[in-house]
């Protein structure tokens, strides 16, 4: 199943540097891992801020928010998830 | 470059059902037309709703304003548009 | 999979007296017939509102889609829709 | 009677782990004792938040404010009530 | 119970007067029938606006809902409905 | 002159607890006192949160301002005013 | 008392050029009339838009909303009202 | 040229008394000086609020944008500005 | 004196297409006479909607208002004025 | 290819005044210096808040977000973005 994901960050000042650093060395790694696996298909970063649009293909809502709960800057971001389906226009039976 | 729209239809209830027919056909052929040229990139039906998500690939914002400006079923749509980047962590040169 | 969907319905004034008993009961037929079927699991009236609060037991977004576009009262009602987990606190697994 | 409740989590950064693992567990209990008594008839949680939908069966909204407030994570919650009917398309007489 | 409800009028104008006037009078025999029997605990215009603040004391949402549906100028309202509870710092045990 | 106030109260976390219940008393004192002296009509609480919808009967809007700052909660409520007027269908000449 | 009135003009399409001008002339008499007798203190335009900002000197609320019903375009307005005080930094003890 | 500036203050918790004390009366002390320069034309309390709505005649936004800034307030301000003219139906030539 | 004025035409679908091309070919005319007289000084179209994003270069508030209301599209379009001034860190004494 | 920018600034008060005295002084170099290489065409104050409208000419999306996220004040901003194109009423065929 698809799922598209707004994802904004604000993370707060009174962090370490080192310490957002390796949070979002864990960030990039967690989500290329996730990426490899097929599970997040698409992430782009909206133009001028802290924030990507995602596109998610898993089995269902719970290994969704599995995978959400689980992103290391998941305390700083302000979550949007909207239920995808096939577009009857689309030209692709798959498109992923 | 890669635009997000979100596009959301209402038809309006006067409009004879031969002519939505009509309009929605050729709003299929156009939207089928621009994917196979590779510049509507995405199109994702957003679940119990009239609307969608797409991506776009075009060469600048005139050439999106452009295409979208041709939709059959332009007049009758929401639109919300967003310029998009690569993502510094998309495991894709080009994740279009 | 679960969702939640919230129901507002807005009947135009035009629609003759005789049609809008015909939808209202096609759509009270098509519930009862999806909540037999065990897809439409809860249907609760908000008070004071011609509104409803619904859970959907489907087997992906692509069923919910075409289950809410199949509503007689679909074309005059404003949907919202969220996917649904399991809760960790819930006593039931399978509280649907 | 019926009231749907959503409630989202805020947990404010300078609160201890511990203290937050036990409020959490204590939330758990009170929210299993509720639901075994009956009050608390469901809790999904929405996909990719830290965020329920609940449905309360109470005997009026004195009964609902008493156990709303006595919510160990009450503190940290956005609240939003609304009042629920038996729906006229409902199959079952008492759908709670 | 107690239910705090505001309600804005808004008539089309394509409604002949005469029938205005028909469904207003009706409306005001039908708000005072229930303030006699104190079921329409209050009702306040606010200053400026075609709008009401009402205080309903009824047996429960359902009867609330019986209520406003039988409301003549009900289809053209829009309704907001909150659940009140005695105040615990108000000197009346009854404020209705 | 009747005006509707919703209250609704923020306290700060940083703030002692013993501070906050004598912040409390003084609030209910006071809150009292302006019922005996049928300034303050009604107070309600709203179903589930810490908030409520009160009925001021004052001389003009100077008095409203003077006795809202009063409030010992009032440096951490959000408040929302609107004047009221008799309603014409009220059954009662001086409905407050 | 004083109230501040923000005032939105739509008038529909369909009214003939002849009535609109008319309920202008109206309007413009009855502005006027107010304006002499000291109870429509200021009226200005907001620029770039059909809507004014107004503040009004009566007796209560209960006259305002007679004065502001009787507005010939009334039926087309949106409106806004705010009970004023007099400030403690004014250097007017009668700032109308 | 006329502006209507609405002006919400919101004063943290954190400032010490005495510098509260200092910046309101300097706050005052600025605000009669400029009322009495005849550029800050009206100032009223809203009813209930810690907030005013004031009308500025300066000779351009440059010279508001000046004075508002100088404000010893404003960093606690909320601020927001509409550019006024002439209304055609006032009878005075120069509403100030 | 600047201001940005942000306008989003909305045509409705009853106006006879030889009726809309008049009115856009006026508005252009329009456009252009006062982007040649140096008071329109920019207009840029919002991709993929019928809107624009314009600057305005006049004597005052009471000027923007007239340019503004005899827009031959005015009465079909949603406005949002802004004063702006110039900017310290400009690198133009005269950016306009 | 344009983009409009909004910006507003909030700089929190806990950061000691040396600082943001150097962070703006690093912003306006910046921007000037953007302002001179052309990519940062316009730059104007909104009256009467600390906030800007900018007009960017930018390569790409990319680009623009290179810029942006370089900004000394950017942690502290809130940002707008909309992707502008040309406008066919524009009498400069490269206006910028």
């Amino acid at each position: 199943m698809l799922f598209k994901v707004d994802m904004t960050v604000n993370i707060p000042r009174d962090i370490p540097f080192a310490e957002i650093e390796d949070i979002k060395k864990r960030e990039k790694d967690y989500s290329q891992q996730l990426q490899r696996e097929g599970k997040w298909r698409h992430i782009w970063r909206v133009a001028g801020l802290y924030a990507n649009v995602s596109i998610f293909d898993v089995k269902d809502a719970e290994e969704l928010h599995e995978l959400l709960m689980a992103l290391p800057l998941y305390p700083f971001m302000d979550i949007n998830v909207e239920a995808l389906c096939r577009h009857p226009s689309s030209i692709r039976d798959d498109d992923r």
